[in-house]
């Protein structure tokens, strides 16, 4: 059901020199598939990262964020899907620690130099073992042009694969991969991202990076309003290319970045439509955002889309409802792709029913918002709610 | 699809002296059904009104809050079906004048002394001349004994009308009608509710009434976490019957005011589960009603219940999702009916799958979260997430 949106060719993405991928088979949910993930990293690689703000974090996310906060070099990255090793308390953080371990005595590094990373069911103990026994087949596996294979290992309710490339100038390259289809509302980042570049990067420059990027994009992107347990948002610098141009590599980062972010959005489950909601000359970004997620947020609305039916009304209360308490209606507009829908508190006077039918009938539509209050804009990527989304979350476990 | 409800026996529902109803056929939006409802109030009648918080809020809600605002006694209600007129500009209000005005005429009041209530699709003109044709056998209708119908009168996509009756002591009685079944997540009241006494009850008295009733019923509910932007809760004391103990009136006009709340739910779009979310011990209400709330307006845990599946990870993935940003989750316990699911994090040593399918398997479930930091609760009372929900939303206007 994915909205536009192909599996990444293998040759399209550019490998990064000193960033080695290995996936296996481990069976921790279901069988006959790809499930385990090991990213091996040169020597010299830094490593920046932005996680959930969900207050049940995952049990990986609060041993990677200490692990990258000890300030040792990261070697390796461990990820499975099929278990997101969340709300499982303290068993949980103890599970995290022994998959780093066991994936250091097989790379010959510190437990420390681990980041863990896991998504699937909540409130499951992690199946430790499977774990521990699929890890040599992925260092085994461990190979640079490895990124399509390791992002079809990593996918949960994804019915594509997300892998995206750039060439960031001075031979570096910029590759990312990312998984993520339900719960989808990150709150920093998304639910799982891996970018690399092989351009030198200083530590400080790559943190202030990584944030940017994730505001950007995963930051930007609604699919459910359900901001996940398990999000992180990696970016890794080996440097073994060489210095590049700054400002080209940031471009190229974000672009990737955007990329994967809305691909996440285009497989969101049951998308039928990829929706881009463009609120502009609002007071601020903040008045922006709130008025973009209450138009991705709104079940009415993500129906109406569904339905390809311009009840469009519903966008206006969507709008009224967000939040910005002394938000003058009379001033609003709202455009729908091309069409002036409304202004002036109301239907625009040269409306007609058919363009708005014209427009909600494609896949790929922009609701513009003017709120004619200041110079802020922001863009947030959303997808419809079909049947199908209950579908696949009534039968997730089954 | 409604849960556990059904429509009341016109016995069921007490005469309130002083106010009378008549409803109408006015055709306007779908035929052969009644649309049109008129409230009349003998002289003396006090009423008292909250109203959605939505911006775009609908211009008969405008006009009724101006009329009620003029201090002038409010003598008529007119109530239609079929339109909102939100979202309609100047044009709009000017409509909703217009009914008052037609309504006063049939009355021999001010228009100013009428109130004007619409519900229906948002941002298409209302069909004036329609409902002003409509009045007449509304007026021709007006009896005591009328509740029932007007509770009919006033559907949109509900199934069941909803009307509940107490007798409040000395010889008094509370009677009440609402709508809504989309668009539900009531910012001071709900998608039209209107309760009435014969009590006496001074003006200043009713207000305070009016709002605590809506914070303990209407502003407790959510279907779909969409504000209509029609909202508005309507008490009415015509004082026919005389003084009665204003704490047996208090607890009556509440009763009345959570039974039509909870039917509201019970018959929310979709709904084939009743959800009764409480929480308890956090440090205000404020906090209680951010976890309450996010537990009810999470897609997937709705869907969780449609599919009576305990994918109970879900409902901490909602809970850490609240926005309470201090929030230790070691502390949080969690129980689904009487079943402890979780606690210190993770899942609760003695839960056992069976006994969270059993609850799942339900139509009415308590879900019970104890933050301990505190001494405030909140309970909220919401609806699963179905392909209903999808059905109805995506052919609303077919």
């Amino acid at each position: 059901m994915a909205v536009n949106l192909k599996p990444p060719k293998p040759g399209d993405l550019l490998p990064v020199k000193g960033v080695r991928l290995g996936v296996a088979q481990a069976g921790i949910r279901k069988s006959g598939r790809k499930d385990l993930l090991v990213v091996a990293l040169a020597e010299g690689a830094k490593v920046a990262g932005v996680f959930t703000q969900n207050r049940f974090c995952a049990a990986p996310v609060q041993v990677a964020k200490e692990h990258l906060a000890s300030g040792r070099p990261t070697r390796a990255l461990v990820v499975n899907t099929g278990n997101a090793n969340a709300g499982t308390g303290k068993a949980g953080i103890a599970d995290a620690r022994a998959s780093c371990e066991a994936a250091a005595r097989l790379l010959g590094c510190d437990a420390r130099d681990v980041l863990p990373f896991s998504t699937g069911v909540i409130m499951e103990p992690l199946p430790l073992e499977r774990i521990v026994a699929g890890l040599p087949a992925c260092v085994a596996d461990l190979r640079e042009d490895n990124w399509a294979r390791a992002a079809d290992a990593i996918m949960t309710t994804d019915t594509v694969p997300k892998a995206t490339s750039r060439r960031a100038g001075g031979g570096a390259a910029v590759t990312g991969i990312a998984k993520g289809a339900g719960m989808i509302r990150p709150d920093m980042a998304t639910m799982l991202g891996f970018v690399a570049t092989d351009a030198v990067v200083p530590q400080r420059a790559l943190e202030r990076l990584v944030a940017d990027a994730a505001a950007g994009s995963f930051n930007r992107i609604s699919v459910d309003g359900d901001t996940s347990t398990n999000d992180a948002f990696i970016l890794i610098a080996t440097g073994a290319a060489g210095r590049c141009d700054q400002a080209v590599l940031r471009d190229a980062v974000l672009e990737v970045s955007q990329g994967l972010a809305q691909a996440i959005v285009r497989d969101g489950e049951g998308a039928t439509k990829f929706i881009t909601v463009r609120v502009e000359k609002g007071r601020n970004e903040k008045e922006c955002a709130s008025v973009a997620y209450a138009i991705a947020h709104s079940p009415l609305v993500k129906t109406a889309f569904f339905a390809s039916d311009p009840n469009l009304g519903r966008l206006l209360a969507a709008i009224g409802n967000s939040g910005v308490r002394d938000l003058d209606v009379d001033r609003v507009e709202l455009y729908l792709d091309d069409v002036q829908v409304a202004k002036q508190g109301g239907r625009a006077p040269g409306y007609r029913e058919e363009d708005g039918k014209r427009v909600m009938g494609k896949s790929e539509i922009t609701v513009r918002v003017v709120l004619k209050r200041g110079n802020a804009s922001v863009t947030v990527w959303t997808c419809d709610l079909s049947h199908e989304y209950v579908t696949i979350n009534a039968e997730y476990r089954t």
